[in-house]
């Protein structure tokens, strides 16, 4: 048997349900990777080591509880604990203790999840560069928001992750980390107990090693466990290849991940992969998505920027000022134009395709001291609320990974999750293959 | 002038503006108020005298912060507030103290609301009857879950105060206390900060004694101003009476309240009004409410049914368990259903009418021993996402108020708000033209 801490989330589970394995000693495996690798990676705001540990003897002892039974998972710091601090990677809530764990972290455990801990989030998860690095190269962003979790999955620190997104916080760091993201459909997992920021945008999802991985954290997470038993693919589904409108900022790596995406794609699809343009509704999505998240963002930490304005960083200060200037009636009139272009999508999904391909960020990821990257090349399929899934693919010129993303039809996670499985048993590469 | 603490939320808004009258002894008109009638009608979890004197005093020397410069706000204690205990009508939060404002509480402040207190709530905003009592008689109940924010402003102990709505709990208590509440559209005010129960069914909204102060109210919570100032109605609306698919559930004050509602709604249509009979998309729109309530409920509640059960009421702890069986996919195709039903509700205000005019609740208020009352004639317009407001029409057997709940298509907030004060200026007993 591999070392434990190097077995993906649902291989893990299946040798935990049939007792081959304790969850004593995957714990103490991945708190050994983490001791090993944590003074570099800088993946984690807190560790709950004890209580992880006490947890695990009490499911090694009872009953399976559930789809999770003994998994160590990392929530991003972002999403509320009642057992750790939660600062919402912000010095304002630097001691802050909630009262309760967030709804989807209570269904975690509920499902016998274990929380190893808290992983890093940038600043109320947008843009200051984190304490974070690239497991792959530390001279390199993760990518963010959800930095911590990304990085940790990446790291065999932990099997799964929890991640939050509301531009490109989950699709964006998978990629530049080389992991499997998931961010499922708007509403799919309940947002309590999360850190508002854009409650029109902000979508709740997980990091595995594999599909089958963020297929069983979305299960749990949203409690609908049936979603963990990925079904076979058996009609050719109709896939398209989509450049989006901010094609302008891909490079050469993402050209060359989506070219080497078609291949596989043809190999499920038994056939033709078209081109597709997005509908001319969603000329503007990138820009909507931007202006409401930003009117929202301006609303939703009014308490912070009133109270305690000068511990936001001037960044943060910066984007909730202009937030707050955009008028009401822009407001209404992009939620509209969401709405339209949603409706634009669900047609084409309707009538022409099963699946897009897209990039999922411009490039490899960015030195660390330049930022986490740029979010462009989802910030659409955020605002569009359809659930997407990066794979990496390939890798760019400094060796880091690149991924795709898959994108389904309205409310259709399951089957993306099977495609997904499809279409990563079909990539060349025998090591990528194992993201099925 | 009036004793200060008779003034309606808008009249006493325009005298602290022109500085008529001071915060601070508005704030002490309200103290007195609350001294002579708390001990019997129990409308209050707390209250935050010294600070709201502080923030008064501080008003009144500065510059005129916003629209609510200066009025007392009582505030459901299912918001969280930074500076008051927020117990969301729970044991389990007895000693809770959130770290942050709700954003629509931060909203309030920064246009100058003075957060006097916390209002009852029910046990999590659900049917538990809570201490608060009707104050137009002590042996009835006052509605709920709004139960203390409703009895306060009915009471004049506090101009307006905060409410929330997942089946009934604006509409309902504002008829049982003879006040104007408003449930704006849904998604209208944003939800952060205030407890979770049903994330596609939570509306936030506010309770006054005119259609100016609930305007105002809602105006600040959504930081959407220019909804304070309401345009005379101009053209004739087309309205129907829409007895909704519960009539069964009327009472004799209530189908006279309805009658009564006809004559007004004719003088501002200046000619028919139609009945109005719900789209059959429609047929089940209480029940798929009912569904999708204890559903969510079950998920959203999951950390205090899991840690704290038995701290839980009965009643409460039997919901959350049979929500708990509802199998994920009746409540996918619930969230359909609720989706053709909304499409259904839009067609018919774009095609028929602009106004409907419906049942607040059963009938008068019921006694206090029997629970909250009935929200069946609220359900369906809380899943239907639509803005009502409910107004004083008449009263029932025992002499208690009886309202009727007007209600516009999607995203009228600011035609509904002018409709409404037009309606109840047209209302025949000159007391009740107050509301407008």
């Amino acid at each position: 048997m591999k070392d434990l801490e190097s077995l993906s989330a649902s291989q893990a589970a299946r040798a935990l349900a049939r007792r081959d394995i304790k969850a004593t000693d995957l714990l103490l495996a991945c708190l050994d990777r983490i001791g090993q690798r944590e003074s570099l990676v800088k993946a984690w705001s807190s560790l709950g080591k004890e209580s992880a540990l006490a947890r695990a003897k009490e499911l090694d002892k009872g009953a399976i509880k559930g789809i999770l039974h003994g998994l160590p998972i990392g929530v991003k710091d972002l999403f509320d604990t009642y057992d750790l601090p939660t600062s919402y990677g912000s010095p304002i809530y630097a001691n802050h203790h909630p009262a309760a764990d967030a709804v989807s972290v209570a269904l975690m455990r509920q499902a016998g999840g274990i929380i190893l801990g808290k992983t890093v989030s940038t600043e109320f998860a947008t843009f200051k560069p984190p304490v974070t690095v690239n497991p792959h190269n530390l001279k390199y962003t993760p990518g963010g928001s959800s930095s911590g979790s990304a990085a940790a999955v990446a790291d065999f620190m932990v099997p799964l992750a929890t991640g939050s997104q509301t531009a490109g916080s989950i699709i964006r760091p998978a990629s530049y980390c080389g992991v499997v993201g998931f961010k499922p459909s708007f509403g799919k997992v309940m947002l309590a107990g999360v850190k508002s920021l854009s409650p029109s945008l902000d979508t709740l999802g997980c990091f595995g090693r594999s599909v089958g991985d963020v297929a069983l954290g979305v299960a749990a997470m949203s409690n609908d466990l049936a979603l963990a038993e990925i079904a076979e693919l058996h009609n050719k589904p109709r896939i398209g290849i989509c450049k989006t409108n901010d094609w302008s900022f891909a490079s050469k790596e993402t050209a060359g991940a989506l070219a080497l995406a078609r291949f596989s794609a043809e190999a499920i699809a038994k056939g033709v992969v078209q081109d597709i343009a997005l509908p001319t509704a969603c000329a503007e999505l990138t820009l909507i998505q931007t202006r409401i998240m930003n009117f929202e963002m301006a609303r939703a930490l009014i308490f912070e920027r009133m109270q305690f304005g000068k511990k936001l960083s001037a960044q943060l200060f910066q984007q909730l000022s202009e937030g707050a200037q955009i008028p009401y009636e822009q407001y209404q009139k992009d939620l509209q134009g969401a709405h339209q272009a949603r409706s634009s999508l669900a047609q084409l999904f309707d009538n022409e395709i099963d699946l897009l391909i897209a990039p999922s960020a411009p490039g490899e990821a960015p030195p660390a001291k330049d930022g986490t990257g740029n979010p462009v090349f989802c910030r659409g399929w955020t605002l569009s609320g359809l659930p997407c899934i990066n794979l990496n693919i390939s890798s760019g010129p400094n060796g880091l990974p690149v991924g795709v993303q898959l994108i389904a039809g309205p409310g259709k996670d399951r089957f993306l999750l099977s495609v997904a499985r499809a279409f990563a048993q079909a990539l060349p590469d025998p090591v990528l293959r194992d993201q099925a």
